[in-house]
């Protein structure tokens, strides 16, 4: 498929995560594309703008259908699997699985991205110290890894027993989100540290991971 | 259809928004449907953690499809529409349109949601009053309705000229949010003004929304 399709055009940014989350799947599927990269202000102002309103990353622009644009990563992925992964390699065909894929996609989106991304917020940037706004999101991080944690002891992947979209949309916020102190992830939730090694060894989540961290110890020196 | 379709089970809660996202879509629709109530200690509990791991509401249950599963207000909406609006009632059947209401879909799941929700949890939940977060999620729930009356300005519904199920998911929100005091949206953000209102004149929405009030009025007296 790779060879007959020209780039699909990735905005994204060099440090967050939210464009990676797509580029993992474009990996996964081999389907050839470009992370072009934005500085926060650019994502406000046009030209950006008018491919997204929202003024966020990412947003993907696909010349092999007249350079359909879509963004928020969940409906960037939804796109690529929809028109590119015809064999259902992460995009299952089973009803049942599909669904359920479908829910912890949404979970992700609603849950993780969220809390995992307000912890960030209060830890790094907050204008003033707010203990209990750390610990807030901080307990609800917990809860979300719980909650995977208990699935995981009974399937091997999110969806059940092979691995879906929905897992690799987890990834990103896994490798940059600063986690509670005090807690080692892999031994309070077992389950969740044997599916986050098995996703690690992916080659083409370490190969788009290796990039990204290059990126980041560029722009913030870790 | 709806004569030949036993109710849909959707599971929600009286006073909180997200399965009554789902509700307006599956009356707009026309689907029969069976909004059951849960209180938030049932949610954590068995047998509907069996139903939904993360433990919140919504989780549809289909008769008619063996029982299917689904949780998470989206993923619900995804199927409903996927399964049962193929005439493209609300689910536009233009590829463009489709993928538009797609990515206004996510920002209603990955910013309305959380920045709306965030400000109530510090306007009404929060151990102390903490008036930076209070400033931060006011300015971004103003922030997201000034992106939807950006769009609005050009298009008379999210995706374009026709109202999509992207619109309806943004209502519940806009009916029991707090919100930011001395501004009067309406004045601020007239097309999005414009758009409410035409939202509200809505048979369905209407229909829904009186339901959703009496039931708020029994539980919190307002």
């Amino acid at each position: 498929m790779s060879s007959s399709l020209k780039p699909i055009t990735l905005w994204g940014h060099k440090t967050g995560p939210n464009s990676w989350k797509v580029a993992f799947i474009l990996e996964e599927l081999g389907i050839p594309y470009e992370h072009k990269f934005l500085q926060l202000a650019e994502m406000k102002e046009e030209p950006y703008e008018a491919l997204n309103p929202n003024g966020r990353v990412p947003t993907i622009e696909d010349p092999n259908n007249d350079g359909l644009t879509i963004w928020e990563s969940g409906a960037c992925i939804d796109y690529i699997l929809e028109k590119y992964d015809t064999e259902g390699k992460l995009l299952p065909k089973n009803e049942k699985t599909k669904w359920t894929a479908r829910s912890w996609r949404d979970f992700q989106m609603s849950g993780q991205g969220p809390y995992f991304g307000q912890y960030s917020w209060f830890i790094n940037y907050h204008p003033e110290k707010v203990q209990t706004a750390i610990d807030r999101y901080g307990n609800e991080m917990l809860r979300i890894v719980g909650v995977m944690d208990k699935q995981l002891s009974k399937t091997k992947f999110l969806a059940g027993e092979e691995i879906t979209y929905a897992d690799l949309m987890w990834v990103p916020y896994f490798i940059v989100a600063w986690r509670v102190p005090d807690v080692v992830w892999e031994e309070r939730f077992p389950s969740w540290g044997r599916w986050w090694k098995e996703i690690q060894g992916r080659e083409a989540v370490e190969k788009v991971w290796q990039g990204w961290m290059r990126l980041r110890k560029e722009v913030i020196g870790r």
